[in-house]
Formats: C-alpha cells, structure tokens, sequence
C-alpha cells in the first residue's frame, strides 16, 4: 500500500501546536487529596434513587433538545431566572462556550493569577490575549490591579474563581461590584467551592447584566464522576453563550443524577460539607502548629501550604505514605507550597502524620 | 437596589449574534421517526450490565484524566492504532475540538450540502469561512466541483458526512482518495451512519496521514441518551485535537455502557442493524409504489422522499396520525424533499398507512 505523507503541523493554528497539553501527573494513591473533590462518597440515596429512575428511560433516544427541566430546577435551587441558566458538561464546557462566543484574536481575557489552568488554555486555542494581574502577597485579590488592568485593556471577559482554587480566596461584595461597573465586558465568577464559603454573587446578578456565575457539581456536590456544571447570567448573555453548546451537551444519565442530588442537597449533601468544613478547620490549626509549613487561610476545601522544604520532596514523601497532594509549585507567586484537599478524618490523620514524619 | 444596565451585545461575536440557534422543532409524537435514532431500546443485556457495573464506580471521583480504557478498546473495534484514538461527549464535542484547533478568521472549511447543519454552526461561531458544493442532482458528491474548491480555496478542513445526512449518499472510496491527495488540509468523514451502509474508510488511515473519521454511539450503537463518539486519525492529529477537548470530556457511566455495547455489539445489535436494514428496503419500496413519492436510493437507516405534495403538508398530516418526522425542506437541494427514519415494523407500517392516506 502506498503512504501518502502529509506535513500536518500547517494545519493546526501556531496558538494550539506551541500550548502544552493540559495535563495531570498520572500517579495514583488510596488517599486522594489532589482534586478538591468529597472525599465522602455520593450518598446511597443518591445513587440508588438515579440508577432506579434511570433504568426505566429509553437509552437509544436522544436526550431532550434542551435540559429546560434540570435548568429550572437549577434556577429554583439557585434563586435565578430559568431562563437565565444553561447546564453543561461540567462547568468546563460552558467556560469554553462563553470564549467561543465572545474570543479571537485581538480580544482579550482579564485573569487574576495563580488561578485553574483551564481558562488561559481555552482562551489561548481560541486565539485571545490572556492579561493577568498577580494576588496580592498574602492571596487576596489585587482589586486596584484589576481595575487599572481594565480600563486599560477593556477585555472581553474577567475571570475571577471565588473561592479561588488553588487559593481558597474569595472576592468581597463590594470589590466584585466595583469589577462589574467598571468593565464593559462579561464578568465571570467560578463558584465551583461556593457551598464551602457559604457565601455566594447570584444576588449581584440582579444587580449587574455583565455577571456570569458558574458552579459544578464535582465537588460538594458528590458527582464528578458525571461531570454536570451550571451557568447563571442575564437570558440575553445566555441566549449567545447557547448557540455555542453542541445540541444533547449533556447526557439524561447525569441530568438524571443531578436532579436527584438537587432535591437531596438538604438532607444527604450539606451534612457532609459541615462535616468537612470541621475538618478543614482541624486540618489547617494541625498543620500550622507544624514548624516549617504555614496554611493559607481559606473558604474553600482545600488549602495551599507554604512549605519550607521543597514541594517536591513534601509531594514524593507522601506519596510514598500512599497518599496523593498536589505540587502547585508551577503556578505563579506558589514555588514554595502545595495544596490538600480536605480528606476524610482518617484520610486527614494519614496526611497530618506524614507531614509530621517530614519535620522530626 | 440599584440595576446597572450594560449593552451587553458588543462583547458577543458579530457571527454569533447574527445566527439562528441551532434547533429542533420542539414536536413530540409517540412514533418518533426524526433523528434517525436506533428505533429498538438498547437491548436489555447492555443496560443491566451497565448498571450492575456502575453502581460499584465512585460517583464522586473524577473520571479518569483520559478514557485510554475505552480509546484502547475503541481502537481494537475499528482496527486502528490506541495512540490514533479519541473518546468524546458524542462525536459533536469532536468535530468541534478539531474546528477549534484549525480554524478562526481567514481560515476555510468546505461542506458538501445538503449536509449535518452542525459543522456550519461551529465553523461560524469561530469565524471561518464556510464554503460549500452542492451535491449532483441525483445527490452523489460532485466530486470535480470538491475537487476544484479544494485547489482553487485551500480549504484548512474538508468535511464529507458518509452516509449523508440527510441525503443517505455514500462517497466511493476512490473518490475519497482523490480528495484526500488533493487536500493539503484535514478531510473528515463522519460515518456517524457506517453500521447500516456494512463499508468504512477506516482501511484508509494506513494511506493517508490527513484522514479524520467521526463515529458515534447514538445511532446502531443504540446509546443517543448517553452521548458518546470517537474520532479516529493519525496520531499526530490525535495530538492537537486533544488540546481542545476539556478535561474528564466523557462521564464514566456513558464510558462504562460504551464498553459494554462493544463487547456486545456481535451478538445484541448487529442483529437490530439488519432487522433495520430489511425494513428499510421494505419501507423504500413501499414508498416508491405510492403516486407522487419518490424515495432517493440510500446506505444508511434514514430516506429523503421527493414529495408531490407541500413537506409541510405531509408532516402536519403524519403529526396529525402522532408520527413525526424530519421535515427537510429548508435544506439547499431539498425543497421538495422530507425526510424520515426507518422504524420498527409496526412504526413502518403505521407511517405507510399514512402517506396511503395522503394519495388516496
């Protein structure tokens, strides 16, 4: 058989054949503390309930055009406008929708660093110019930075992720207001940790047509495995973001999940993410008694620690323990930390003791 | 509480506002005959596996960072290379990382219409130039007409759905060929429909490096609900096209219930396949003895019908009898044409009565 050889590197855009692939280290362990996801498993109620209302759908069809049903459920659960939310294939695919809409080249995206990986990936396949204003010393939003760096540059869209990951920073109110006034572009807020700070901006879009909120359901929420996210926006925004999700984005057994986790939020989700957040607590006093590591104070599930041995060694060391944190140390202003994910109790203790074995 | 009210418009893209959302008329009837889905359920073999082996996963850990799993089996079932292989959140998400990776301003796809509205849609939203061929009038690939666009516009991709939606019409191989030499871009083939037409063109990756082709679950596959394609190329293409696709893209029960289909697909759907494929021909004729229809010769599991009488007549008269099915007519070419899926007997015989009712 003849091969026909083609130079296929003039095919892609230069943007996407210099971008690394995003990537996670394939390493595994049995404590899992690298992903901010629950570490308690979905409760039975949940997943009996989802596989029994599943079973009796018809899987050779498609699903409904629109998840209108799961998007008012979201609404009502959010305290939005139905025809303010779109549901996704994790908050990532409307991430990269809301950029395929509004970026190309010579828009621009406003991002506060060190902050998730995935927006300057998207935007940058997307051709956009990726502007980023450092956190201050101690991680809070450097909102003077910001405002300056917008009315500079009028990006198309600012990207805050409050709580911050890998930070756990949140923005305040009155920092986000002044943010939306004075960017004539969208303002996007990542609350994926939002159940965790027990705060939230879906108020403020009341206020501000140019807020764009999204949440998941990977992390307090139980399902990562099932990947379903949600945005909140004004119908306008929503009505465009819309035209570029793929028809059937998201898959009736993950609606299905989804709505049932909905109504089973009050009685078989929250008491986890209570008993978490005493946990963070406990966690973060353990390991700031510790000499040579200092948490960061966080609203989140996790936390990054400033460690006085190298990341890498902290990371190996635990690893070899069996269990798997993340090394930050790549991302800006972060060289000396890493992040854990609230584990646990027993998955906290593994963690905690390994940490000790380093410092004696 | 004070409304900040921004002219949200300028932050769009003007190609995004200015289009239509893709759509689908939101009719329901109990003989759904619109989507070209498999009309059988997923046999019952398929769901209890997928069940029984998903209620064990954990639903609150992320999927793993790529299906190399599913890839690995993927790449086995169609007779080409793992590393050449990409599992997607239907093969939709695929064609649009590849679009992302290839195109925006400047840049140019060409599609033979009448065609899936889809590739227009994306290719728009990121700002490429859309040219398109007709078919011939018997709607075979006019194959010099694709010939002579590729030379004269140098388009980055050519896309050829085979079989066709809407039209049914597979391109020969050797036509396939002369194209793909002549192309210095990508050439994908969506064979989104190949288990009814019996014939591939995957034997042609072995010959050219810039081949692409599409495949999904949601039709022989018997799986639309779930939401599952692949992609298949040459590794290096595989490569970039990854870059755009999100990370944990394809939910771990749609992953495990694709697993499950292929090691079924023997002996649970290749004999739906020709059940269907029996109907089909039975349902051709039946359609050509009948004054003022005229079904267009087909290899997959759908039929165009030139009609005498208005589209829109037949299908509000079908809907009228609770059957729906595609009415076509703003397609380029099809005016005159609606379109329909073959069923099960029972559904066949009840849209035949149907058209009966039309001509009599």
């Amino acid at each position: 058989m003849q091969k026909t050889t083609k130079d296929l590197k003039p095919i892609f855009k230069p943007e996407v054949t210099a971008l690394r692939a995003y990537s996670l280290e394939p390493h595994e362990a049995s404590i899992k503390i690298n992903q901010n996801e629950n570490p308690w498993e979905t409760p039975e109620k949940i997943k009996s309930e989802t596989l029994s209302q599943f079973e009796s759908h018809r899987w050779s069809r498609y699903p409904p055009f629109i998840s209108s049903d799961l998007e008012e459920r979201l609404a009502a659960f959010a305290g939005w406008k139905p025809d303010g939310v779109l549901a996704g294939n994790g908050s990532n695919e409307l991430i990269q929708a809301l950029l395929m809409v509004t970026i190309a080249a010579g828009k621009s995206v406003l991002l506060s660093e060190p902050t998730f990986m995935l927006y300057r990936q998207v935007a940058t396949i997307l051709g956009g110019d990726v502007l980023t204003v450092r956190m201050t010393p101690d991680f809070q939003y450097d909102v003077g930075a910001i405002l300056e760096a917008i009315e500079l540059n009028r990006p198309q869209v600012v990207i805050l992720c409050s709580p911050n990951n890998p930070t756990g920073t949140r923005i305040a109110d009155d920092d986000l207001r002044r943010i939306l006034s004075a960017s004539s572009g969208l303002v996007v807020v990542d609350e994926a940790y939002h159940e965790f700070s027990k705060q939230t901006v879906v108020p403020l879009l009341e206020e501000f047509d140019n807020l764009i909120v999204l949440r998941t359901f990977s992390k307090a929420m139980a399902l990562a495995t099932l990947r379903v996210g949600y945005l909140l926006g004004a119908p306008e925004s929503v009505m465009e973001i819309r035209k570029a999700l793929l028809p059937y984005n998201l898959n009736l057994f993950s609606q299905t999940a989804a709505k049932v986790a909905l109504d089973s939020y009050d009685s078989e989700l929250r008491p986890l993410v209570n008993k978490i957040l005493a946990e963070r607590d406990r966690v973060f006093d353990e390991i700031d008694a510790l000499k040579g590591f200092s948490p960061i104070p966080t609203t989140a599930n996790f936390m990054i620690v400033r460690s006085e041995l190298e990341p890498k060694v902290v990371f190996d060391h635990l690893l070899s323990r069996d269990i798997l944190i993340r090394d930050v140390s790549r991302y800006p202003m972060l060289e000396r930390f890493f992040r854990v994910s609230v584990g646990t109790p027993a998955e906290n203790d593994r963690l905690l003791n390994g940490l000790k074995e380093l410092v004696s």
